[in-house]
């Protein structure tokens, strides 16, 4: 019942600080035999890194990752997983020496910081301690090592709206996610994007962003009924990333707003696979899941993340003695927290899916 | 990792299917010493029991629960929880004799029907079977248990929008949700779901609704970071439900168009607590939650249910054998499911939090 | 992390009390399609049932066990698990009506009353209540359906050992397990043993046994090192069995007292299955498992069942306000609890194989 | 679900092999605010450290953990638990480059490598791997943390028999235990196993041996019916050490011999608490523990652990291809594996306890 953990079968539990020396996530659970190395883990890092535009923090972290354990190079030269666990540590490197006096002192609003407080009396401090973003690192190289275990998915997140302007769906295309540093699948809308995070940026402001992800390739039948639902593992997968306040499955909020036959999810025969496949779906207003289980349709799923809460406008609060102040935050900041969240929707996906890849395997298989 | 359990200290586990002869829950883990007998759970259930409305299913279900262990007479006569587990059946009495070789034949679109069969290659299709609604008996049986362990707060679901139509906040009365069969806390809505609600219902069709929720008196510090957050929790327990497609914490999907001032949560010194208590949030953007810890504001959700998949109107589907073919839901079925999922969405809020104060104490108590 | 289950990926949680109306077991990951129906289960629960002979309590229990879900009947009139939660039943019938007042005001000593008190505070003392042997049904009725999902494994319980009266290897005949009241494999031993199980009832007093099991058809792979080893989740499983205190695998404590020479476990080519098969192992003092690993020899272990601590002798004690009292046990008991523990050594061997057939299919399948 | 992880609150995780760069634990669960650091985890760790005397292997490993996580430095300048997960390493120094082909081709006879062959398809042949009793340091560093949960018991644990030879309880002085390489609470024992250890080393041999251990000052009500039962957890825990086949709580299988009265636990009012205070038990037959639940005595356990598998007489074994050949174990070895066992059982002990505390502070605190 380890609470820092994630997954049953592939199960991940992750440790470490902002500003501690390192950070890590033990992957225990994943299937032996698979060629990996850390070449394997470290672009999905890299599209993570912080650093790398003016639109995201400028604290400089190489994030490279190492594998001590549970990799072993057999005698054809090539470094296979032994099925046994992983481990994976990534040094903390640009931990800016600075004075803290002022969030050891008093909580900064929106942050975790008196929530950490209320609960355990005592905290690091430094750059948020554990609730700092800095530890999605741990899931993105967890969920790399996920990505090995379905190869037969494949999985791609992108941003879909930021600070409430969306994509063009008409303008939607898949190679531009890459090219531009929001993620953005539309080109027009990723030029308007380097204004608005641009602006919050110069401003001290923040604005918010949802995140899209679909994976294709899902058979049917992942998901365990009732209380490992697939959507269900999801939802808490998304919603535990940092400033995830929402997530729909398929048509989410919309379908509320439809009837019984505009949400249908009516089947026919599949034409590739001919009578005895699965049958596709003529739409997919379910986002690929049905009572919890996979139909193989693509599973979809959107995310919310609020603004980032560092903002330079003073805004009150307490101190740790209960006396009211006013705090503002300083130092490196992501004007927009979700851009940097599409390789950690990603990961989460993949470590759900690869999670009950496995369940199925053991119940079903 | 019994996917048919939830939670961690305070757990429960269901069983049962739409037409076997009961359904039940195994609660365990529920603290000794607590008053209780089966006058407390049934209130509860009564309040989700179906055909209590035209609105509703017309399917009868007294839906009775018994104690059958966990329980025991203490020598002042009073009924109490003696911490062992407390398992708690119902049994199914109106499961209407038909013909099922329609649905044993193809599957039903938007229901669980072919997922089950590409998962189990087997399957109760009576009404179902494991994926009917009508589990969510035993979950609001549960939950009834865990508001005993949680006597400090005070949880509350109404329905905020169905069809598209929503309730006016400034109409906001909480003494009218018992009062109408919508569990509408906005009178003039209230009045008009019944047209929306009645018209679907006769045309053979069903409409999608937002429950909302709310628990007040939630200390603050309650929420295992990282992989057992209040808020992933709560979004896994409502994405769980059956028919549901979207879960927002706090503002959710509106938060994604805030700046970083906008959604600000500035605090200041509680004035009833005074200047050593918690501090008192000025807005609640994050709907009481934190780095996944309880603030001690109140905690909030929304829930996106979809319209019930049965209708009259015939939909292209597949024959197991995957042939094309028609199928509409013959019998008895929601207009709009979201309706009695009010206290089923009260029944996950009280378990994630009975779980989570427990959790809390074992750690931090 | 109900601690009322047991399992992983074959998970059952049992639920009820000695003298309330029932008891019962949800199993659940019981994977789908397994012919099953009552009289499947029955059989093992005859084999445990109290009052067969002198030699156990006279408590006259039918133990006639209901499923009430998870099975389903297919279309060719055969009944099969479906893959979702299975509800075992056993109603108890003869809880004595009995005057209490003893055990409610002072503890048995030996028993858990005592204990229970100091954990919760408030007990069902009705025969012990949830500590009573009588729960170990419900584990018999759960190992029947772990059975099913084993075939390929023969599982024997004997008992070695009464009262320090130990069975002659040289007699060794298992067809005469299931012809005494002993599940003794040893003519002469059985005839030995009816004197002194019969002189410990006439006395009011009672003797211990040894139980010893095997497991034969395991394939070499199950087993999940480290924490989920093969012989430490029998080890749990076995002394969590009523009147457990010692569990050896193998050769056990025997094997403490042999060198590195005499303990060895030399290996050959299986002649059976030839140099591409699993290899014999000569001998097979580690009982079939290293490293946590089955090794594709029979799985053996023994266990140690401790005298019934219900005795007729008074014994010092206490009260529930901690003055001095005595106590004696009156009611039906069992001169030698270990007896009956034969189907139920047998259950949980069952089930822990179980288990790890389907988590070693889950992750190296 | 995770098989490398052992707890349900206090849980750690542990990670590594013989000879891979380093090997390490995650503690997750620990309660914030204890003082530690790496002086407080390093004493343990030094006890179990091979190379220390003749009678151990020769393995250099300074053993030196680090904290990588989970602990700050309060304002006071005492650093402190903060309840967050806690990362331990400890690099692995002299893993002595040699050759490795013979275990990579063939499988050492009363070692895990054929068992993980058969399970995982591929292995870290170099020292047993993950199979490898290095693994234990990470338990003891677990442990050392686990110890500061539960200040209120003192655990001790030492060597009762070498190679058959057992010490004189008349003889028992705790205050010698680490006067001597053996963990030997008896001088004169002692002095024996020096000399059958080194026949057994310099014969290229190995003895097997018991350990007991108890923890007083246990509280009653610890442990968690039925399938969390204080013993059983026990059982596992020991059970799940390298090399040991038998467990046994208080009087464990001599139990077994006993009748009703010689077994007896009888209970008088405690001398020192006074008539409210929790019963003093006459004798301690049970090992401190009733149905599961601890009694409020010493907790007691004996554990067996084979003789070292590695040992210079040639046996018979297959290769990987299933071909006869034979095999010794050449380089470093322990004579006795039991001796160094000592701290593992007392950290496995403090492992479970510290968990249990934790639960039932949840459930009934």
């Amino acid at each position: 019942m380890s609470v820092n953990s994630f997954g049953r079968l592939f199960r991940f539990t992750t440790w470490g600080e902002s500003h501690g020396p390192a950070i890590g996530a033990v992957v225990d659970g994943c299937p032996p035999g698979l060629a990996i190395d850390e070449s394997v883990i470290q672009p999905f890092l890299d599209a993570r890194r912080p650093g790398q535009s003016k639109y995201t923090t400028q604290r400089q972290e190489p994030d490279q990752v190492r594998i001590l354990s549970g990799v072993f190079e057999g005698q054809d030269g090539i470094r296979r997983t032994t099925g046994t666990p992983i481990s994976l540590m990534i040094e903390n490197v640009d931990q800016r020496s600075k004075d803290y006096s002022d969030v050891a002192r008093a909580y900064r609003p929106g942050h975790a910081d008196y929530a950490y407080d209320a609960k355990y009396g005592f905290r690091d401090y430094r750059g948020g301690g554990r609730s700092s973003a800095r530890e999605t690192a741990s899931r993105v190289a967890a969920g790399a090592v996920a990505r090995l275990v379905i190869p037969e998915v494949k999985i791609r997140a992108y941003v879909s709206e930021i600070g409430g302007d969306m994509i063009d769906p008409g303008n939607f295309d898949e190679a531009e996610i890459g090219n531009n540093p929001f993620f953005c699948p539309d080109v027009a809308a990723a030029a308007r994007w380097e204004q608005i995070v641009d602006d919050a940026r110069k401003a001290g402001s923040s604005v918010g962003a949802v995140i899209e992800c679909y994976a294709s390739g899902v058979p049917a039948g992942w998901g365990a009924p009732l209380y490992g639902k697939l959507d269900a593992d999801l939802a808490a997968a998304m919603m535990g990333i940092n400033a995830v306040k929402g997530i729909e499955i398929g048509d989410g909020f919309a379908a509320a707003r439809l009837t019984g036959e505009t949400n249908a999810d009516p089947m026919r025969p599949s034409k590739e696979t001919g009578p005895d496949g699965a049958p596709e779906f003529m739409a997919n207003h379910a986002g690929g899941i049905a009572g919890g289980i996979s139909t193989g349709q693509p599973v979809t799923c959107r995310v919310a993340f609020k603004p980032t809460s560092s903002i330079l406008t003073p805004q009150p609060t307490v101190t740790r003695e209960g006396q009211a102040t006013e705090l503002f935050t300083k130092g490196r900041h992501d004007p927009c927290v979700g851009i940097r969240g599409v390789p950690v929707v990603e990961a989460m996906m993949a470590l759900v899916l690869a999670d009950h890849k496995l369940l199925h395997r053991g119940q079903c298989g």
